[in-house]
């Protein structure tokens, strides 16, 4: 399986003006240079970016410059939760990549973080839009609350299921749905394609977050570049263990116990096992799914097109992706 | 001696309208709202609002919620700098208050300065003009490479003078710049008076930051909140430290034994006392004065008003205050 869908060539050229873009950070700040490389180098899968390329084509009046900008500030913005995300959880890898937490201070490493987020808003801002500006800036608080989110419900076994869709909104789908949006409106598409786009990126975002959590159980863990079972190691309740737990209740002693320091760390390696063959992995997939099938479904007011396929295509590549 | 110039109470009104505004972030989300009250409860002097308020008064045209927004925007950014600086220092006092450091993990008060980050651009956002949110957004980053700057050059003691003028500027000035710059931008002040009120706001700020690193030398411990001679022992070199070098310059070995950790703590506490009877002292102070009389001289064009007024007691308020 390719890494990327082929629909992406579409806007390949663009993607690498983003590319350029976020990579030159490092010559308006020297000492940061380095860092900025070992960050953007671990690569990712940049499909941030390339919803937001692929949503402004639907609008050939929308400037290829300022879409550009869009398109960095959205995927800057989400490697500066990166650089705060691994600070916190002491990561030392990321996609099998030493992070930038391993070889700085921790407070050097806060401050980079920061640099990044000024960086993204600085992106926004030469999109010379006050409503991109805007819905940037509330997805930024979206997406911090929904970090906070996480924290908080830490080892909160009986949380409700609907605490885990709040939260992967504000992680995830928030910054998606902006992408999609924030190009609508810099195409100066009418209102109701603007919330469409939005709609589609929220569902594809969605999607994909669940895609991530299902790869925590079943994914390899050298392809994935972190443990399996990680999310549940650090006492985050994802989507497939609140499928588990509605088939084996018994469980939640387990888990409980883990947070009590009680149970070993072979029962909570089985109990990932155990979850991971279960049929709560495809019920997930299944829910990743219906999201996907809700976003094509918001793209059905346009034409066929070849942008509107890339689209589809990326959708579709979310819930089959491997990594 | 009061705590703040009476020309403030000028802005009494608005500094009101600012301070709920800030505090309203607690709303928004309520695991937070503690933590914003601790925050903005620890009071400072909110010298950056009223600055902006106050340039913003000489055009009645400017727009009185915009300039509330963007009061609030700049002392909301700077409170986030507050919370990822007592992080990084490990730092539990801050004005004699607990810093929020104190009372939640390290994680959770890491994403707390991210959402008063992303808080303060979303009050930026609300002024509704493009520029202000450039000038924003390229100051956070300013500020970020200043903070920057002062932890790449901890414990050289061979850095030039510039290096501390660079510093102040990204840490102190360029916010004060801002501050003043964007409030005559919402005015629709002509370009030159945009110019002379941002070199007004510089220069306030760099007497602003070079007062404070005085008071690290001869402020009383219990006012300050911190104990004196603080940077130093931190590694930081301010400008009265430059100013003994140069009558001192064996000191120099002092400063490098500390670094090497073959000075004893009574060594640097005898260090920190000498340049606290020193002439560099005053010999500081009277560069904060030079940066005093450069901003009262930015205001020269204007005719004389209540508001101008007040904007040249404050300038004097800067290097006369003992807190």
């Amino acid at each position: 399986m390719r890494s990327h869908p082929t629909s992406l060539d579409l806007v390949a050229d663009d993607l690498k003006l983003v590319e350029a873009k976020m990579r030159a950070t490092g010559e308006v700040f020297r000492p940061l240079s380095g860092a900025i490389n070992v960050l953007l180098g671990a690569g990712g899968k940049r499909v941030r970016p390339a919803l937001a390329l692929l949503a402004s084509k639907l609008y050939p009046n929308a400037e290829r410059d300022k879409v550009v900008s869009l398109a960095a500030a959205i995927e800057m913005l989400h490697s500066a939760t990166l650089v705060h995300d691994d600070v916190i959880d002491g990561s030392m890898l990321r996609r099998g990549n030493p992070t930038l937490n391993a070889s700085w201070s921790q407070g050097a490493t806060i401050l980079a973080g920061d640099f990044i987020f000024a960086r993204a808003a600085v992106f926004a801002s030469e999109t010379d839009n006050v409503r991109v500006m805007r819905v940037f800036s509330q997805t930024l608080m979206t997406i911090c609350e929904g970090e906070l989110r996480q924290l908080f419900d830490l080892r909160n076994w009986q949380q409700p299921k609907d605490a885990y869709y709040e939260r992967i909104y504000g992680k995830t789908a928030a910054l998606f749905a902006t992408a999609t949006e924030a190009a609508a409106v810099l195409g100066s598409a009418p209102e109701p394609e603007i919330t469409a786009l939005r709609d589609y990126g929220y569902n594809v975002g969605m999607a994909f977050q669940i895609m991530d959590d299902v790869l925590d159980f079943v994914g390899i863990a050298q392809t994935v570049g972190k443990p399996v079972g990680n999310d549940l190691r650090q006492g985050t309740v994802t989507l497939p263990v609140f499928h588990y737990l509605q088939s084996h209740p018994e469980a939640a002693q387990v888990l409980q116990a883990t947070g009590n320091g009680h149970a070993s760390a072979d029962a909570l390696t089985q109990l990932i096992a155990d979850i991971g063959r279960s049929p709560a992995i495809e019920a997930t997939r299944q829910e990743a799914v219906q999201f996907i099938e809700t976003a094509k479904a918001c793209l059905s007011s346009w034409p066929d097109s070849p942008y509107r396929q890339a689209l589809i295509e990326v959708a579709d590549f979310v819930v089959a992706r491997t990594l």
